[in-house]
């Protein structure tokens, strides 16, 4: 009799390991492991604004030049950026980590970008980064890249991040609200 | 009796598991959940093709400048592209995606790049988008470079692509053959 | 009595199991799966040293130009490189692979850097190629980048890489210590 029960608790358990083991692809798409939202905060060097500039055009196509952002699209200029994250919209908020890296404007006929750059925390909160890869295709209300690596409390990371375009001013400012949902976490 | 039969079934169920969870080398190296076949097609702005370029160099050593690639082979050009993928080698089929990002010219003795790039993908047979990053040894006749990521259909993506020169023509047009193998896949 | 036996033993069989398909933090934390030390050598062009230089600026600022790093922490020099891999600290040993792709300086108040590169191997030792990408906050004595990728020998590689600044000379020549710890391998 107890032998009976045994196995069948044992079975349950069994069971229950199985279903971890080899989610269903539904519950892996929809439990993120950890999930973080975030701002940024783009100002793009023009010639007078040096002191707030964050940014800054560092390649260009011949028809181009480093303090106005190209014809066609911004078609070829490449961008270096250290911008602000902050918890919510405000520029002036406490930055909680720094945006850098790269990004570049790749399409003649419409404004897209390609996207290099990583999260920096060092703070109570988080320390480590996150590193992020992948196309931006702007005009899109939400667009997806990859988190493609962590470091420190976010080692191994991977999964997505989904970037919204929350505000701009001219060609001088934006402002990017960014969710990161991790399907991978240590 | 019917205890021993359930433990044996059990057993059995346990091996079968643990075979799954901790796959051979073998069988993993050997078998891409995905595999996927495209071109791309790559024409560089020379100062004169502005209405077929797809690309354009945006980066350029000392010694080189933005419509001639540079001397030693290239060495720091760096160049924006947003190139037509195709099903097949031919530059005129109806495009399934877009191949954009950066490649630029790492050595001085031979021709090799490194790339950091994605495949976008908005038609009914796929969407989203596969990201790549690695080195590119031109003049051998196959090499690899990593899929880091990807998103929407192919989200949490990763895996190797086999590049291959597939034709070009002088040092404005060339075709890539590129071969995914995903290693995972959702 | 045996069946009580046999169920001990699948049971403990089963803690077992678990134990490996769901690995605590810390365990996964503190053992790679590799492990590699290796370090590389750059010389970046400065007008006068085309025979040794192994990297050049391609992209600047608008206050920058391609043979003398910019002013505010070179924010926004664009290098693109091609480095010796030694096994010890020596520029003068056989190089063991090469370390290519890109850099740039990402921020106006001190240095920092965001790199994509790949260390390409084609020896007896190794064959492949090993993919990272990352922040490098370069005032710290060490600083983690991802390992987002790998080919060859290193196909479907990922982890991290603790980069260390071994010695400098002037805003010439560096020397950098990479730690490679891969925590998943084929």
């Amino acid at each position: 009799m107890e032998a009976k029960r045994l196995i069948l608790a044992l079975f349950l358990l069994f069971l229950l390991s199985k279903s971890s083991a080899f989610p269903s692809r539904k519950s892996r798409v929809h439990k993120p492991c950890k999930r973080l939202v975030f701002y940024f905060h783009d100002i793009i060097y023009n010639g007078k604004n040096s002191k707030n500039a964050t940014a800054a055009i560092v390649g260009a196509p011949a028809w181009g030049n480093k303090t106005i952002l190209a014809n066609q699209n911004h078609f070829g200029d490449l961008v270096v950026f250290d911008d602000p994250i902050t918890l919510d919209n405000n520029l002036h908020s406490a930055p909680v980590g720094r945006a850098q890296g790269i990004y570049v404007y790749d399409k003649k006929e419409i404004f897209t970008a390609w996207l290099g750059f990583s999260f920096v925390f060092n703070s109570t909160e988080h320390k480590g980064s996150i590193n992020f890869a992948g196309a931006d295709p702007l005009m899109n209300k939400t667009r997806d890249v990859s988190v493609i690596g962590g470091t420190g409390d976010f080692i191994m990371a991977r999964g997505i991040a989904t970037l919204m375009t929350d505000a701009f001013e001219g060609e001088v400012y934006f402002r990017l609200r960014v969710d990161i949902q991790l399907y991978e976490c240590w």
